[in-house]
């Protein structure tokens, strides 16, 4: 049984091959070479012009809790044959790197660095299976839930999915990116109290199967809270579940607040709108009406189309899932390692171009019309390469080269913040309330036709000529390297 | 920082309806009453004939360890206003209840009975969110993992889709499910630690990177590790990845087995051929070709008709995420009730057909046809039925009624075994090798219509006459009351 372990780290929470090269560079005296690796992802999800960031608090926690427990030390001798002294090794090591990203919240797009890491070789390469799985799923998540909160506007959204995410993690982690994404409410209680996320619910079909009649079930919960939302669809909506709450709503007076009633199956627009006109009728007419049942992008532009009346809505597997698109394929690349004290760029070439890596150590820079407010785009550029001195910034497309631009009256951002220097965490982490509002604030520097669900237009991410240059030249020194292999099958 | 809880547990895991009904049972005095839930799905995943049941072992676990620790407690107080009493209740509750459940790597079909959870009220309906939220995933990753293993046959399969999972949980838990499946190995060492489970891998770009010299670096790699699998294609696969791997191989002659090569990008059909030819031809006849990259069901059904030469089949995102359907909609619905002190069955009545639930406490037999071994198909009949004792037992299509069969000279097998026993565990949990088996045993019992992986015979899950008779019954019953109210909107 799994239990087996009472030490159960996180630290082989990797892939055994991180491990393999691990040993490898230990043998060969490599492994405290500094070594530098950039997260970023090639292919922005659900068609959206933008993605939300978000994964960095646990990215965090792993790296501080980053060490090898005696069972991981002890399965990794006998059940996998690893050698006394690389463990020896591997039993004293923690995260000693420095690690710059961007936060959460933070509205990012394709082909430009999320994070860098700079640590010994060993351990950038020990940590990247971790980050990575955190990071691809928590962005994906907080994306998916600011596109379906964009198309919502000041109507409340409740994550409610947990019954469907990818096991306890997503449950919990998934619902705070979707927070982040600009969600009000999770249904999770547990997510509730590990982020001081808001949380919402209140009766469900058995309560009612539970006493077998409707009409008792509701009096009863109206009994015990004064915030009554009545879910009405377990035997009929609108000749049982529509009058019964309101009937109950009406014996209760002033004893309840009737918040709303909820819809959880069937045609969503129809009965909406029959309920919002019994409730007007009935006197209810602030009591909201929720409704919930596979919603996602699609649906509810639909729902809105036909003039559905909801107040609330609440979204379960299709965002918790991601189920259009579940998967961000965020990749981590060695861009530079040291050799004899120099560091010296890294590429990967590849038969698809848009995998090629862009080698160096670079930072990525948002350029903020100063006039409008708008961005103009990200610009990536080298380390030593400061793209607020420009006078006139050109800004040129990195695959289709010809479009271009010059920009001027700029402030030229950082995206990235340092979060550990040397292995020590030196950035305060937000509140969770001030990450939303910053993701919602972000939203602000985009032109609208980066912000469309449907296809948006795309937002410059452009390389720095010495950036694009410094590329080329690697992708040349490979080419001419293999060719004086002389050799092929 | 979601660290500020030391003591964060499971019991919390719940949504925040559960909880609240929970309070109107206690207010009421209803929470101890003996309630029945079933867990079932309505739709098998990716088409597929069969699912695979998988996440017992962690629910066992989750139920075990079911108690509100004492930060729930206070939150539950401090953040969510409830009371004292309630809490007191809270505090010392245990679950006692008695589970009934299908065992892993058993095949399950549509709207049978999986589980059954009889316990008090209140206990039984805390328990659902991360009952579902488990099984719904493994199960899901199970099957995905069989059907992907069938199309492989003897070929090796390994999960290698940690960094695309949804957060860490899914990544081992998902992992485990593969395996269950019938994948070999899995790249993920927690997982292997975890539950025992072979690892596999090998070395990766950055290997390949660090030294920036691809001969060098699997040289280095060949002087720590006897078994060497090289991946070929960070520079350029057939000019320097294979020549590159060959030769190291020959220059290392007896010191390392040249176990494989991996390629992880380009035309793996093409590239695949090519390899294989060189590879015969530099005598290395043994080493296999293992391949990778997005790979799922159509890919591999098209790189088989095109004559790839694959050997070892690494599968990432497209099985740990499920993507093609990443989520299985099983829902947890109550059938019974106790009211002064007599079960009394319950239903949900729905618009959607399909979605009315079956009443009454039952159990599900796999019906084996004594001379061929084969499965006639699953019967649900009501706990005090025996279709054991049947000599002609007649099985008839829930929905299309007229379609039915009568069948002899069979053994009709209980499916779920008692896993809790007032809250005792009395299941012995088996070895994760013979889960494994278990499913792979199975598959004989059905015949190849019900298991191709594109458009599969429906495989019959029929009612007892009884069993069908009572849930008419029981909607009559709910119309006549809902017609009783003479009320509608």
């Amino acid at each position: 049984m799994s239990s087996q372990y009472p030490d159960d780290g996180l630290s082989l929470h990797t892939d055994l091959y991180q491990i393999n090269m691990a040993e490898t560079y230990w043998n060969d005296g490599m492994h405290e070479k500094k070594a530098v690796f950039e997260v970023s992802f090639r292919k922005l999800p659900f068609g959206n012009g933008f993605a939300v960031f978000a994964g960095l608090e646990r990215v965090i926690e792993y790296l501080q809790q980053f060490r090898f427990t005696e069972s991981d030390l002890l399965y990794l001798k006998e059940e996998l044959g690893y050698g006394g002294d690389f463990l020896a090794y591997l039993k004293d090591l923690r995260f000693t790197g420095t690690v710059y990203s961007v936060v959460e919240g933070e509205l990012v797009f394709s082909n430009e660095p999320l994070m860098r890491i700079e640590a010994p070789l060993a351990e950038a390469q020990l940590v990247e299976t971790a980050i990575l799985n955190i990071v691809n799923y928590q962005t994906l998540i907080a994306t998916k839930a600011s596109r379906i909160k964009q198309l919502l506007g000041d109507e409340i959204a409740l994550e409610m999915g947990s019954r469907r995410a990818h096991e306890l993690d997503a449950a919990v982690w998934g619902t705070r990116a979707a927070y982040i994404g600009g969600f009000e409410a999770t249904s999770n209680v547990r997510a509730g109290k590990k982020f001081g996320i808001p949380v919402a619910g209140t009766l469900a079909h058995s309560l009612i199967q539970a006493y077998r009649n409707e009409y008792i079930a509701f009096t009863k919960y109206a009994e015990r809270h004064k915030n009554c939302t009545f879910l009405v669809d377990t035997y009929d909506t609108l000749r049982s579940g529509i009058p019964n709450a309101i009937r109950v709503a009406k014996e209760q007076g002033d004893n309840i607040n009737f918040t709303a009633i909820r819809l959880d199956s069937g045609d969503l627009a129809y009965l909406s709108k029959k309920a919002r006109k019994a409730l007007d009728e009935a006197g209810f007419t602030d009591t909201k009406i929720s409704a919930s049942n596979d919603l996602d992008e699609e649906t509810i532009l639909s729902l809105k189309a036909q003039g559905a009346k909801i107040d609330i809505w609440g979204i379960g597997t299709k965002l918790i899932t991601a189920y259009d698109q579940p998967a961000l394929g965020a990749v981590y690349k060695m861009v530079s390692i040291e050799d004899d004290g120099v560091m010296q760029d890294t590429i990967k070439i590849s038969g698809n171009p848009e995998k090629v890596s862009t080698p160096g150590l670079k930072k990525v820079y948002r350029i903020i019309n100063r006039i409008n407010k708008k961005s103009e785009g990200d610009y990536i550029a080298m380390e030593d390469e400061n793209p607020q001195e420009e006078d006139h910034l050109k800004m040129f497309h990195p695959v289709h080269t010809y479009v271009s631009k010059f920009v001027t009256d700029y402030d030229a951002v950082n995206l990235q913040q340092t979060i550990f220097q040397d292995g020590q965490l030196v950035y305060e982490l937000p509140r969770i309330e001030d990450i939303q509002t910053y993701a919602k604030d972000n939203l602000s520097l985009l032109w609208d036709e980066y912000k469309r669900p449907k296809s948006p237009e795309e937002y410059p991410v452009d390389l720095s000529q010495k950036c694009w240059d410094n590329k080329m030249e690697n992708i040349q020194r490979v080419k001419e390297h293999v060719k004086s292999l002389n050799q092929t099958i």
